[in-house]
């Protein structure tokens, strides 16, 4: 079995994803598909940046949009526990050889950047401004209802790699998708904040964002969206689903931003707090590993993603592919 | 424009659609899919015939399995107002040289036989025996939560001729899909009950049964159904959807029985009982016309049907085709 | 059997219930409520009045708001089939000396107002302007996402001969419920456009409408609109509900406008164009009639209702009481 | 304000609520209430004994059911992160003279029990044996199909104290009622999970189990529990819902066993893993604190509740009253 055994005392602790930025190329149409298509609450906005918040966050942005040039993913954000986890978090980065830059990033306390072993660009933070509740506040809720971030999803020239490195640091696995013939992982779901994931890897091309997720209530909130979308001139933005995933039993929808960039929704996923917990074992050829219905997923979503900013990308070391609807 | 007007006062009044014979080859499973799976209620059983009803359904049958060598559609059921209907109905399809032979047909009060002019055997009757009701006994609800039946769509080898026949008896269109090029029809929806059909005719080699359609409460049941069937041995059952149709605004999924029978399963279509309902054009190149959302239709959707018993097919004289999947 | 047999060829053709127009006294807070809170939609306005249909709706109103010195109900508006049944009508009242005047109604075409035995006042008409279709403008849901006008229901002094008078001009009889110790009506639902009702009555100092109902898509929609309410100040204007009725099976939720003119959200009852269609009889001391789930409901549900302009309401003659919350 | 600071590094490291035993005095109508209706799976059985889990959990019980001559409420149990953490936690509450008793439990490892300073009997333990999942195994989905047990809650007569002690051992806040005159709390909710709680206390006269919760998909899971329960002979055990608690902002009802112990079903709270999440206050008089449409809870909800074995009870010192249905 290609999964390593959990590590339930990592060496500093993450709490869970928290936010990302999106390089995009033209804000007001970002704005109109992030604010009033999806639903996310502005929470400042400037000439170049907004940033968001979706409806159960008390932490100040989940989303930031900045403009530029070029669409790409800039860091994925993770708050950690404490000031304390913080700097140990630096060490351990540090130890391995990968850079660790302190930066500044308004509304977020001391924060560090850094990458994975593949390059992935990474911030680290303990402390966010918080916001009052809006949660209660029921004359706000937009478009899908968008409770909270939910995962990223990143493209990964090697799983077993990126597998190894993130568990050393706390994340479970789940859920994975192993090819029979090399015994190697596909892809795989791992969480720190107890549900099916914060950060999964699918093999492919990478380093890449594949996708960044939003946790809805109900199945009905997704078909409100694809029926607002379908009807505002954002249909061709619909990638895949409605449907169930095999992995993760989460009901999905995958749409795209107006750079491509790839939004899940997202909803019925289960707890992952046992440390006990066994990961479930998927074969790359059940064809509903992908959708539980038996629909194969586009060719786009397994070849498209996001570039992170200032990264180099490699052909994955496994060449195995699943099933594409034709 | 090629929709005639609704005739208002038609020469007599068929009440709504009400019931199908499905010759089916294995009567056990074919049991498994619409008892079990479904969850339509038996009410009456013999070794080689079970009839069905859906849970606010008070006549005797809306489905009919009947075992036999060869799995083909039997007539196409309506009910009829009164008596005195019947009759004229039988004297109208004498006057058109229509064949009209009375039937014994069990739980039904008098009842004929006749066919459309492309050989659509339809019987025609106006009592069925009724049951007490079950739509309270909730401890009865199961699969889907069928609550009635909803319509019959069928390939017709030429629309434009099908919507003149059945808009004389009183069918009026709600919705209906035009060529451009030719200015002729490719499909329309028409109805007796009050919702967006009774009878609907997609242009194809016929006349054939596309499918039957059952209604649920919400579009939630669909997706226990979808869950359900995929993890019980039907996975490759599941045909499209489910998706929102652009025509009739239904959330929808297409389904086959074991003889490939179709079964389209509907919720929220919209109340058309004015008599002054004007009906809605679409154009055949528009892709949200089959799928709001945008996913074009499987192949087989478009070409597959259930014969009907003794009835000879030809091609439909429209060679225009709509965007299929690839 | 307290229900009289049906008459199915009524002296003139009903097709269902169409609108009613309210007097409220402020008209902006009546706004916030229909439009902001309930999500009916503007079709026109001026500074005293404002016509509102509801998302499925192509006639050009169900609602009229009509500021005035005191908030009463006018008309109970119906549409007939054509022309030659609104005739049909006028003579049917004038022949039962009820008073028929002809009268301007802007967006309808030729209307006459009467009343009924008991001083309802009613409005006929067969034609109302006819709107462009909004039920696929998805960006224009709002609130409780209401389709359409379900129907009236009216205290009445008498319902024996409220239903016997209604009966009489074509409306059915669905469910109804009888007092055992004196075997009157206290109740009964009567339709015409094949749901459970256009036009219900319930016994009680009358006649006064008692509520009007709109149909909206699933029981989430309801829950919405009770988190919407109870956040932005209405949360008084919640009178009873959620839950669902023995009577009709329907899932509903009763709500007061500013003025305290009821207003029912409702949605699940059950097809009725059978002709043959059994009323189903419930006994008003069986507390499931009211509520499925138990819930009696509150003393002022039973006693409040809005007066109909210009009519003198009179005690009921059935002393008969049914169970109210304490 | 009356809310400890959190202990971010408790004594030791409980992970979850985990199961609670339950004596009833008729084994066969429990079985009937919590298999048949409410839909939870039996994963063992003996003639005295039911052991249950709900449809997520790979934990062998969530619920024990055992014939017993008087209905009693047993330990609630907790699964400990490792059994390090269960030596730490016995010896934390031997420090405190609580007492601590290693116990035999069929299915879990190495366990303890003791009890609260108020007596609430507690067990412990760090493994449970794990069955295979079942959350895909859709055919098993009964009644409103409960996903996993979700928290306790119960009477405390003194709710400053409950707080005070499960703080300590790293129970964090995340809503509660404070008597605004004493500034004493009333009611509290505290986690270890993630989600609103694990553990909720209340004013009364205790301590006494007030109800255990389930949590199930979506709203019309618990509407169609309802309907269930209307129409199988349960209508009486419904007590109170649905509705939306202000606090916690979920969707509830309660029902009461055949023995009267409460069971709340409970769906959509939020998401609490931030070590800085911020406590909601919510004051007593606040009729939206308990239901958010306004609607009071019944005298029962707030007078009755489960004993323990083998514990007295005491009045509360705190005499403030909440409001409570007439
Ligand atoms: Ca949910
Ligand atoms: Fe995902
Ligand atoms: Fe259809
Ligand atoms: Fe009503
Ligand atoms: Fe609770």
């Amino acid at each position: 079995m290609p999964i390593p055994a959990p590590v339930l005392y990592p060496p500093f602790n993450i709490v869970r994803l928290s936010h990302v930025e999106l390089v995009v190329t033209d804000l007001a149409k970002s704005r109109a598909f992030y604010v009033d298509t999806l639903g996310l609450q502005v929470t400042d906005e400037t000439p170049d940046t907004i940033w968001l918040r979706a409806m159960e966050e008390r932490g100040h942005h989940c989303i930031v949009l900045r403009e530029g040039e070029t669409a790409v993913a800039r860091d994925l954000g993770f708050k950690v526990f404490s000031e304390e986890d913080l700097d140990k978090a630096a060490h351990f980065f540090k130890s391995r050889d990968l850079p660790v830059e302190w930066v500044e990033r308004p509304w977020q306390s001391r924060t560090f950047r850094t990458r994975d072993p593949h390059g992935i660009p990474l911030e680290f933070y303990a402390r966010m401004d918080r916001l009052p509740p809006i949660h209660q506040k029921y004359e706000l809720y937009r478009g899908v209802k968008p409770l909270r971030i939910d995962h990223f999803n990143c493209f990964s020239p090697n799983v077993d790699e990126s597998v190894a490195f993130y568990n050393e640091i706390g994340f479970r696995v789940t859920e994975y998708t192993e090819d029979e013939e090399t015994g190697r992982l596909w892809a795989a779901w791992t969480h720190r904040k107890g549900g099916v994931h914060d950060l999964a890897f699918t093999n492919g091309r990478g380093p890449r964002l594949h996708h960044t997720a939003f946790w809805v209530p109900t199945p009905l909130n997704i078909i409100d969206l694809l029926d607002l979308m379908a009807t505002t001139g954002w249909v061709s933005n619909i990638e895949r689903g409605p449907g169930r995933h095999g992995i993760s039993n989460a009901f999905f929808l995958y749409i795209r931003d107006p750079d491509n960039h790839r939004i899940e929704i997202y909803c019925s996923d289960y707890q992952t707090v046992d440390p006990d917990l066994e990961p479930i074992k998927w074969d790359l050829k059940d064809p509903q590993r992908q959708t539980l219905w038996g629909a194969p997923a586009p060719r786009s979503w397994f070849e498209e993603g996001s570039l992170f900013e200032g990264t180099d990308i490699v052909e994955p070391s496994l060449a195995a592919q699943p099933i594409v609807a034709p």
